[in-house]
């Protein structure tokens, strides 16, 4: 079992996919939603596949978390998207899959890399969703390599352990919003789970989860706009609890903080079982979606302002601001770094 | 131009299609939204096809109006439906359809009536989706067959007028809503509207309408009873106004009535530009769909009481109660007559 | 058992569909690969239900052999296609079905044959899938028919004995190739078997297979040549072993020759289960694509003649030639016999 893995098992894996219209938004722009679902969908294969090279139960690779992740380019209609998923690191419990999302112009042959994502599973058996199997370690390149995974697995943890599922009501919106109020972009979906949201075993992938946030934020954001908008980048996202077939979900977003050029929506997502809703509602993830509007050309628009009302919405507005200057401190240090 | 048509143009039209396990709930039904929707595609293609036999503008059956119908039978996962509509009624600029589904079961190759629906359609101008064009007369086996085609055209035509888009709001459920109240399921969905839900212009199929309805309607309904509920029947619904692609539509169910073994839901479909956000919300259909609850050898099951409260919801349910009774009524002397 | 058939169990089926903007390309050219599934549709359910008119197990009609076919005209948005499939041959063990698609602009009424089609089925018991069932058998019209009959399965019994799975592995290509070279152009796609491929049984359905491998052939083709373009035609094909839910199927093209106008693409699909990843991938099947390239008015565009490196390239290409010239061969006899 800790003999070191070679071969095929634990070697990269290639999805590609033609991008149709029902991808994208009515100008074209493929949903960031259905960006991550391929990211999820190749990581949650090369994960399984690696976790069940061992004996004991089989057993298939439930997500847990996401690394806050940027859209670098938008992608359209006729293109062809390649994801690349790999196995960088393994825990005696997890593992990390760092994904990269190729966008090709099969016409003209230009590619653009246009996502980078890092996610975490753990092994579910599949005979006992709730039993968690081991996973089989990797071989690393070097000593290097693996001590740095060791360093992103400590800090996911402290992360995960900290953040517990968002507590907060969303309220309902008060009947008559006034334009550019949170109340006014409010949004909220229900979907009722059905077997192609599930694959291997009676659980919702995640993938088809955040596509359908995204969904959200993005109505939520041209709601705000009314414009053309695309997912600019996802926060971390931790997803704390399973979400099963026949469940309905509540997917939930309002606007949280509006920079100059962008709009930070957080969505939450709620499940409920329909034949056991004595079990009550849960919150199964939340996350914060940061969206920009674009003009005809894809060039940034300036995004209006975000009207405020109480307290509760200054207290949301002031730590997205907080966070959208992190991340701008952020890049701008990666950029100087060379990356 | 007045000549009346013949042969092909006005033939029958088959669908047929394998039911798969996307169509249908975790128990294995098909989704009464699925039949609806291709009982509405079976009708466009028919409608479609007659209107453009004659000179002029090209133009798309447009469907304005689909009378009750019943469930009479439920599908299940690997049933083949066989959809059969043919034109049975033309006006100067309306026609309608009557359709016939059967459900098959390829194994034993036992046959079901599963529903019987009629449509009303109206030519719209594909250069401009505003003009109504004429639509060609059909050819009828008697004069009583014309007679009673003209006096259903006069009744569905009174009634469209009298009935105008219900103006009345939804509001929004309070925050924790007591188990059976109406609050309590009470359920609402977004939906932007995609290419695939239009197909030769740029509107939404009247069958993709009813096919979100059928879905919201079927979520209330599970809250409400926590078991495996199916649609036994929808009242006539009127298609108020068109749904663009581009648009959001928000889809709300509420309860209106409970009677011992079924539940009356009543759905509205409100329709907003996200670009041409000034523009305002619209209400483009409401319809009243009643569900039912099985037990496992689909058998009908008790339905919990409803929890009224307030004098806007006793109205609703006295409302639906009416409805209850006259559609009871009606099933009674339909029997009696032998229909 | 040798009772003739008669009546409705061995009639034809007829299933029509609006083609939407999902089942075609930037182009509005509808895929060959939705055609084709739609035809393995058809094929199945009347294979299927021909076969369940007996006593014993109940069965499923499984694809063993699609003929060779060819796409004889284009179809667009917003056509109607009409599949229709009849049994016109039944061995002991297996039954043929001839398949024929006409596509009808519902606006224009304009009719085409779109392709003709002939698959050979065997009845799988759904008790237990590696048992074969017998087939009844039909009725013929006349002792020719009868004795057609028999030889086509006779020719294409001989043909699938001498076809093994290819045994030779796709290498990947290497990491900067050169324009118009097979490495170019060479894609591979992977697709997790989810329960919408499969139906009855846990076994995905030949149309989905074929839909992939379109898929894979088509972007193999607009790499090589970056304009639209469309499956003109492709060889028979044999099922060699059934591929099962839960399964990562891994479909990879390459082009094997160019003529002036047209380009040959081998497709491969291998097949293996992710939580038994231990026993390794299987050859599920093996194709041949043809596509041609397309302007804006659908006219054949000549092709950028094909880079071969090396001697398996050139042995492929040299093969791909003899099959070329033969096809045109018998296009030529057809149609001089005024097929």
């Amino acid at each position: 079992m800790s003999a070191p893995q070679t071969g095929e098992a634990a070697s990269p894996l290639q999805i590609c996919r033609i991008m149709r219209p029902d991808d994208a938004n009515v100008a074209g722009n493929v949903h960031g939603g259905n960006i991550l679902k391929m990211i999820e969908e190749a990581g949650c294969i090369v994960g399984t596949r690696h976790c069940n090279t061992q004996n004991g139960d089989r057993c298939l690779a439930a997500l847990v978390r996401v690394e806050k992740t940027e859209f670098l380019s938008p992608v359209f209609i006729g293109e062809v998207t390649h994801v690349t998923a790999e196995i960088t690191h393994t825990s005696k419990h997890s593992l990390e899959v760092q994904v990269k999302v190729m966008a090709e112009n099969i016409l003209t042959g230009a590619k653009k890399l246009a996502n980078k994502a890092a996610l975490w599973y753990v092994p579910c058996s599949l005979q006992n969703v709730d039993k968690i199997m081991e996973v089989p370690p990797i071989k690393y390149a070097s000593a290097e390599q693996e001590e740095e995974g060791r360093k992103r697995y400590e800090a996911q943890k402290m992360e995960r352990l900290e953040t517990k599922a968002r507590p907060e009501e969303m309220m309902p919106s008060p009947p008559n919003p006034e334009k550019h109020t949170v109340g006014f972009s409010q949004s909220s979906l229900i979907h009722l789970v059905g077997p192609s949201d599930c694959t291997l075993h009676d659980y919702v992938h995640g993938g088809v989860t955040m596509k359908l946030m995204d969904e959200v934020a993005g109505i939520v954001a041209a709601r705000h706009c009314n414009t053309n908008i695309v997912t600019a980048s996802v926060d971390a996202i931790n997803f704390h609890r399973k979400i099963k077939k026949g469940c309905v979900v509540t997917v939930t977003g309002r606007l949280t903080f509006v920079s100059n050029k962008s709009m930070e929506i957080e969505v939450l997502v709620d499940a409920s079982s329909v034949v056991e809703a004595e079990k009550g509602k849960y919150r199964a993830v939340s996350a914060f979606f940061t969206f920009i509007s674009l003009d005809k050309d894809n060039k940034p628009l300036p995004v209006p302002a975000l009207k405020v009302e109480g307290e509760d919405e200054q207290r949301r507005f002031d730590e997205g601001k907080v966070r959208y200057l992190q991340n701008k401190e952020k890049r701008l240090s990666d950029k100087m770094r060379g990356q």
